[in-house]
């Protein structure tokens, strides 16, 4: 039951994190005699584990084996289709390194695809589940809607915040503009649980030298002129071989555009769309503001679309009537929902019938306590514009991502970002390419993920502590975990609780902020970058702030 | 006469590019009894250097010191003024390190920072000529005239091209698109003469290297995360310290914005101008086809302004209705014409109108025989948006420039680059402020124009040997240097030519591209790239090329 909604106070055991809840479940273990209808005569001699492996993965998007389903096992699957094991080993294993399959010993190979299952959903809370209906009332509200997003927000002489934090509660005290994550930034704060940034303190400085050493010695000086506006071939392979190892993507070198990170792709992506005659993209309601201001920027309007328990709702993504829309399937921000699998198989239909998908995978490769989700884009490539990027991988301040366009917009995504900048610069791509098919950086990731996941435990612990009131949000995987509270948990609005800590030197993000419709009072808390001291300290003054502000 | 048009076979001598030239013409001396009726009473206290420093930069702007003039000696002015001659002294100085003074030995202080005189105007060939007339009659043609620019394209089974050639002739087959400088790129030659880049092989990796393992030493870790759009506070140090000694501007780094090169620069204006209500800026014609294809794609039309032997001729820009100019004053591109002392006066005036400059500062430390040519930006702060990078400096594959806007494009230009890409990347910044700030990219600099400076002369021989009816212009400083043909120099279009060259094995840009009327048919050739020899059979190969296909 991953990213799910829990209580730590009362779901937050180990097994309602653990993927094994689902994956136990009874499963409809699939017929071997004429599973899948497969007719082996349809694949080309020499391909047939690539040609199981798709038919596979398509059976998996398409619900014909759902999440948990058991699959043949090797031996009888070869026998059935008359040929060597190895086929049928090698298609399993392709899809295993995809996170769509994983073996169970003895329970044999199992369907572990969309984690999320719908058993499950009873038992938890459903803040969001008060928005969801009607929300096909007024889908596209228009974008003026946002600043009301904070309608209480506090003025810097509020008697709500003491006489010392007047200064500081000015990322606050209105709505947010374009600067707001600069304001936010520059507030001063003893502790910083702003979510979206790893652990900036593991970055690794050493490897990164070595690695830039390499490339300055190996380097053709003509490398060092004008180059692709899609970026060096050296880091659009890695990227390529990066998503097949991590992310389930089959990918061509060919296809994927080197970016400033995901806030340039935005904004090409927007230019694309606009010569496409596409004027608006659906967006997760709540989501990340910082998208929202990009896009918006961009004259894209972002109509919202609610988000329940399993994810975006399609059927108001349906009724909105958008062509486009950004979704964080594999965690999203900020729910930290998993997009289920019924949910995804109605995505899928609705991309079928021409909508597309702007995929922003910010995320993904961070998970404790569950099975990878694999990228909508490994499902659907026609139909999906993946985004990613080594903001939460190794740093922000990088400014590198990598979009994978649908074939319709390549072209014109290669133009844009011609346009933009001539493409992103040289050097760091040639050494983040080394970092990438090195190993360095999965190393460095499993260091990051243990790191994480004592800081996010500590977190939750805290919470436990110290806002027993709080229900907790999407802690199975990610940098960052949401917290709402009841009626009576929270009776000021969380812009001024977000104040009345950054008064007390903490500085969170009120859960308001990446809502476009009222959402109930909550915090978006980052654990990634700070000691489990930290957080510790910085959860407490959270919970003096909430005493003092009205809980 | 710097910069100016000269025939190498006729009047390449040494005194024809040598900054003497003006510097020893006759002057009016200005006199120091009421010289430029100064009032030491006006200067604060403790100030009077900066102050006559401003004043000095006032008269010299506004033409009541022009480029000869020779200053009062400092005692005579110090008795004068009655203050110490160190005032005076240091006030110079200022305007030395700016390059808009230059001292002479006996000969006195004297004004060099507009070198291209009147005077010497009608010993040289002037090919634009024929262009000015009239120039006037239709300046704002419409953008969609470009693509008559190279009308006599060759097809790519041009008989005017050996079989062999076919291929390679591709980038000259049809007007250029988008993808031009890739294809031209992406071509096989043995030898590159495209103009636009420095020697890139003597990029210094050591000294970077070595002030990346610094950055790294010392690099906190919250710079690892999301910074100021407007980049890092060094970065933006280094550059104010560095247009202050090399370019004679002053500025806060408050006022910089690093961007990701001069393309994103044009970007970015190009959309606060349109916030503006401006839709086209005006271009100089001949000028670099880069730059307009950029600006066109984000739709800013780029009405031709012709340009003669003095630059940009204003009345041509005042008659053009346009409210904006893209220039390149301090060596015209392609032609490198430097823009006279009269142009500059006229051009102060169109601005002080309310017209907007974006100088284009692209390769203004390049210099061989000329002192520097003082940036607009330091004369007229207010109207002019400068643009500078490292493309030229260092590498293009860096993606770094700078813009200084001015105070009313300030804060939109903030905006826009947030909502391009949340600011260029850290690391690069921080190592390249160490290189500015450490003297290791000035060091690097002499050494390059040394380099370049013998590969010029090594094409200026090759071009007097095998292309004697060539012209060459703009040689006095650059990368690159234009040479056109007579009407009995080359019969065949100059795209015939660059392609019966390239089927050759030899790269070199059509001067028709960086055209938007006709032009006399010409070559840019750039020299900073390649070895001499190189150079030497290059030019040999084009000399060949032209033979065959009619000179």
């Amino acid at each position: 039951m991953e990213g799910s909604i829990t209580h730590p106070t009362v779901a937050a055991s180990a097994s309602a994190f653990s993927p094994s809840a689902s994956a136990s479940s009874p499963s409809a273990a699939a017929g071997s005699s004429d599973f899948l209808q497969l007719r082996i005569g349809e694949a080309p001699a020499g391909g047939r584990s690539v040609w199981l492996a798709r038919e596979l993965r398509r059976a998996i998007a398409d619900g014909r084996l759902p999440v948990g389903s058991r699959l043949p096992a090797t031996r009888v699957l070869a026998a059935d289709l008359r040929v060597s094991r190895g086929v049928i080993t090698e298609a399993y294993r392709r899809l295993t390194e995809d996170g769509q399959l994983a073996g169970r010993g003895r329970g044999g190979t199992v369907v572990v695809a969309a984690p999320v299952t719908t058993a499950a959903k009873g038992a938890v809370s459903t803040p969001y589940a008060h928005r969801t209906a009607g929300a096909t009332a007024a889908p596209s509200a228009p974008p003026s809607a946002a600043p009301s997003a904070a309608p209480s927000a506090v003025p810097s002489t509020s008697p709500s915040t003491s006489p010392a934090a007047a200064p500081s509660a000015a990322p606050f005290a209105a709505p947010p503009g374009p600067e707001i994550f600069d304001e936010l930034r520059a507030a001063p704060a003893r502790i910083d649980l702003s979510p979206g940034v790893p652990d900036l303190s593991a970055f690794p400085r050493t490897a990164w030298l070595r690695a830039e050493r390499s490339v300055l010695a190996g380097l053709a000086s003509t490398e060092l002129g004008y180059g692709d506006p899609r970026g060096t071939p050296a880091l659009r392979l890695a990227v390529v071989n990066w998503l097949a190892r991590n992310r389930g993507i089959r990918a061509d070198p060919d296809e994927v555009l080197i970016v400033a990170g995901t806030a340039q792709a935005l904004g090409l992506i927007a230019q694309v769309l606009h010569q496409d005659g596409i004027w608006e993209i659906a967006v997760e309601d709540p989501g990340s503001l910082g998208a929202r201001q990009h896009l918006r920027h961009w004259q894209l309007a972002t109509p919202p679309v609610p988000v329940d328990d399993d994810g975006i709702r399609v059927d108001a993504l349906r009724a909105s009537g958008a062509r486009a829309v950004l979704l964080t399937p594999a965690h999203q921000f900020p729910t930290g929902v998993v997009l289920g699998g019924g949910r995804r198989r109605e995505l899928m239909r609705w991309a079928a019938d021409g909508g597309l998908i702007v995929e922003d995978d910010y995320d993904a490769e961070h998970r404790y306590d569950r099975a990878p989700v694999p990228a909508l884009r490994s499902l659907l490539p026609e139909q999906v514009c993946y985004a990613g990027s080594v903001s939460k991988l190794l740093a922000p301040a990088l400014r590198v991502g990598w979009l994978l366009p649908p074939p319709k917009y390549r072209k014109a995504l290669v133009e844009a970002k011609r346009f933009a900048d001539l493409g992103n610069a040289a050097l760091p791509q040639l050494v983040l390419a080394r970092l990438m098919e090195s190993g360095e950086l999965e190393r460095g990731l499993r260091l990051l993920r243990r790191r994480h996941r004592r800081r996010r435990d500590a977190m939750i612990a805290a919470i436990r502590d110290r806002l027993p009131d709080a229900t907790v949000h999407g802690a199975a995987a990610g940098l960052h975990l949401t917290i709402t509270f009841g009626r009576d948990g929270c009776r000021a609005s969380d812009t001024d609780l977000a104040a009345a800590a950054l008064a007390r030197g903490v500085k969170v993000q009120p859960l308001s902020w990446h809502s476009q419709r009222p959402s109930p009072p909550g915090l978006v808390l980052g654990y990634a970058a700070r000691t489990a001291d930290e957080i510790t300290e910085g959860v407490a003054v959270v919970g003096e702030a909430l005493t003092r502000i009205g809980r």
